[in-house]
C-alpha cells in the first residue's frame, strides 16, 4: 500500500518498544490494558527492522487523514485472550472505505496502557507513521472519554475487528455516547476484547486536539524506569522527578475487590500506609483505571489528574488486574493536561462522571522538575 | 430512484393493506409484532395512490438482487415505541452501498406479523416490488430461523437502523449465529426494536430458497376473515377451511406468565377447555411466538408447524403480548413449509434449537381444504 508520507521527527525502532511500553504502562493509570502482550506483537513486527516515524503535532494540515485504532474490552480479558493479529487493520481499512480515504498517519486515541502500542503496530503494517500525541494522555475506561470526541470530532464511521473475523461498521452513530455503548456491548458479545477503529480525522484537527507531545512522554519515561533500574537507582524517586509528578502514599495492600461489571473490571483497593504514611490508610475506586485516591478518608487525588501505582521495590508500574494481598506500593499523582481539565472535558472525564458527584475537582499541580 | 422493473402477477393496493395485516398477524403464530402500526404506516404511504408489484419466484434468475429488510426485537415494545419512518431505507441502503449495487425487489424475511408489512413499505417508498414468498412462512424469534440462512445465504453485509438515526453495518460476520447475538445486543442497546436490512440475495437464490407465494396466501387468509366476519360466519371454522389447518384446542385461559428476557418475550400461557375440550387442560410455550402446545400434558403441536391463537368469538389473531387472563381462544394448527421440515432446517427451527431437546418433531399433516 503507497501512502503519502509526512515529515518525521525520528523513527520509533525495535530499541525503544520496551521503554515505550513501561511508559505507556505507567501512564495506563493501573488500566488501558497491559501493554506487555502488544509489545510483544510490536516486537514480532519491529523484528524485521521496520521502523515507524514519529510525527509531531505541528506537520499535520486539514489534508492529512489521521486514523485511530485502540483495543475496546477488559483489560483482564486481554491478557489470556489474544489478537489474530490482524484486527486493527481490519477495522481500520473498513472505516477507510466507508470514507474513500486513505489515512497517512496513526495516532493513539489512549496513550496509556495497551492502546500506546496498537496504532504502532497498525502502523508498522501499513508503512506510515505514528503522531506524537493521543486523545487522553492517559488511560480511561470508555471511549467517548477523549479530547477528540470531547472537542467536537465525529463519532462515525467506526469499527470494530475480532480475532474470529467479525467486522461491526458504525455507519451512523448520533452521539459519543451511544457509540460507547454499541460498540462496548457488541465486544462483550466478541468475548469482551476486540479492536476499534476511530473515525479518521482532518491533521489540523488532531493539531488542536490532541494531548501533544505523550508517545516522546511515554518512551522518555520508559528510558527513565530502564537506567534506574539498571543502574540500581530508586525507581519511584526517579520518576517522580522525571515526570514532574508527586509521591502522594506508600502503603500495603490489605484489601482487593474487583468486579468484571458490563465488560469493565470496578473495584477498590485498600492500603495500608508504611515509610512516612505509616498509621495511615488509603482508598483507590478503580473502574478499569485508578480513578480516585483518598487518604484517611479525604480525597486527595482524582481524576482525571493520573493515580499511578509502582511496585515499591522495583518501580514496576502496577495495572489494577495485578494488584494483590501484601503488595507494597507507591502511589504517584500526575496532572492532566489542560485540555483534559477544562469545563468541557470535565463534564466527561471528572469525578461526576465516574459515579462521584460529591466530589469537586481539586487539581493536582504540577510539580518543578529537580533539576 | 430508479430501479430495474420485474414481471409482476398483481399489485398490493391500499384496499389489500387490511387482509394483509390480518394474514400477517394470522401467520404470525402469536407472534412477528403486531402488524397493525406497520399496517397503518403503510397505509399512510398507500394513501397517495401507491401500489406495489408482486413478483412471483419464477421470474427472478441471479441478474436480480432482492432486498430483505424487518424489524428486530421485542414485539412488546414496538407497540409502545413507535418507528420514526425511514429505518428500513436507511438499513437497506447501507447494505447496497456495502455491496455498490441496488435491489430489484424486496422480500419479507418473516411474512408472520408487522415483517409481512415492512419489505412492502420499504417497496412502496422506492417503487419497487414484493416478492411473493418469504423466509419462515410464519414467525420466529431469530434472524437466523430462516431459510436464506439455513439454505447457505450470505450473512453479511447485514445494518440495522434505529429510530434515532444510528446505523451500523454488519460488514463481515462468520456465521448467521453471530449475526443474531451481536445484532440482538445492538437492538437492545437501541431500545429494544430497530429495523435490520439482512444482505441481499441474488433472484436464482431466492427463487430455490423462498417459502413460495406466502404474501398472496396472508392476503387470501386476510379476506377470508373479512369476509366471515362480514357475513357472521364462524370465523375460526372458516379459517381452518380456508388454510388447510386443524383446530387442536378451544379453551379460557388461566394463568399467563410473561417475561422479556435478553430481548425476547418468554412465557407460558395455561388454557382450561371449553366446547369439545371440556376438563381438559392445555400449555403454551412462548418465546415471542407460540413454540409447542401441549394437551393434557402431551405435545400435540410444536414448532417448525404453526401454532396459532384466534378469539374464539371474533377469530381475531392473538399476539402473545395481547393474551391476557379469562380470554377465550381457539388454538388451530398448520403445517409449516416442507422447506422448514427438512433435517437441516430442523437444526435450526426444530424444537431441540428452542430448547425441548425431548420432543421429536411430529410434523401436522396437511388437512384436505373443504371444498
Amino acid at each position: 500500500m503507497s501512502r503519502k508520507p509526512l515529515k518525521e521527527s525520528y523513527r520509533l525502532g525495535f530499541d525503544d518498544l520496551e521503554a515505550l511500553t513501561i511508559g505507556a504502562a505507567l501512564l495506563g493509570t493501573g488500566g488501558g490494558g497491559n501493554p506487555y502482550i502488544g509489545f510483544l506483537r510490536a516486537r514480532e513486527v519491529f523484528r524485521q527492522g521496520a521502523t515507524v516515524p514519529v510525527i509531531p503535532l505541528e506537520v499535520l494540515t486539514e489534508e492529512d487523514w489521521i486514523g485511530e485504532v485502540g483495543g475496546i474490552g477488559a483489560p483482564v480479558v486481554s491478557a489470556e485472550k489474544f489478537e489474530q493479529g490482524d484486527e486493527g487493520t481490519r477495522a481500520l481499512t473498513a472505516v477507510e472505505a466507508e470514507l474513500g480515504i486513505e489515512v497517512a498517519a496513526m495516532i493513539s486515541g489512549e496513550i496509556g496502557g495497551a492502546n500506546a502500542m496498537e496504532p504502532v503496530i497498525t502502523a508498522a503494517k501499513l508503512g506510515i507513521g505514528v503522531v506524537d500525541g493521543d486523545g487522553m494522555g492517559r488511560a480511561f475506561p470508555e471511549v467517548q472519554m477523549c479530547t477528540f470526541f470531547i472537542y467536537g470530532g465525529s463519532v462515525s464511521p467506526a469499527a470494530i475487528a475480532d480475532e474470529k473475523g467479525n467486522v461491526v461498521v458504525y455507519k451512523h452513530v448520533i452521539d459519543m455516547f451511544w457509540l460507547e455503548r454499541m460498540a462496548r456491548h457488541t465486544t462483550v458479545d466478541m468475548g469482551a476484547t476486540a479492536m476499534l477503529a476511530l473515525p479518521p480525522m482532518r491533521g489540523d484537527f488532531v493539531r488542536k486536539t490532541a494531548v501533544p507531545a505523550t508517545v516522546t512522554q511515554a518512551v522518555q519515561i520508559g528510558r527513565t524506569v530502564l537506567k534506574a533500574r539498571k543502574a540500581r537507582q530508586n525507581v519511584v524517586e526517579r520518576v517522580v522527578e522525571e515526570t514532574g509528578g508527586k509521591l502522594f502514599f506508600t502503603g500495603k495492600i490489605t484489601d482487593i475487590r474487583r468486579h468484571l461489571i458490563g465488560g469493565f473490571a470496578r473495584g477498590e483497593a485498600i492500603l495500608s500506609g508504611i515509610g512516612g504514611w505509616a498509621g495511615s490508610e488509603a482508598k483507590i475506586a478503580i473502574q478499569n483505571e485508578n480513578l480516585v485516591l483518598w487518604v484517611d478518608g479525604i480525597p486527595v487525588l482524582m481524576v482525571p489528574d493520573l493515580i499511578i501505582n509502582l511496585e515499591l521495590d522495583t518501580g514496576e508500574p502496577l495495572t489494577t488486574e495485578v494488584l494483590r494481598y501484601g503488595q507494597r506500593i507507591a502511589v504517584i499523582g500526575l496532572p492532566a493536561h489542560d485540555l483534559m481539565k477544562t469545563p468541557k472535558a470535565l463534564e466527561v472525564v471528572g469525578p461526576a462522571a465516574f459515579g462521584y458527584p460529591e466530589l469537586t475537582f481539586n487539581p493536582l499541580q504540577s510539580q518543578p522538575k529537580v533539576a
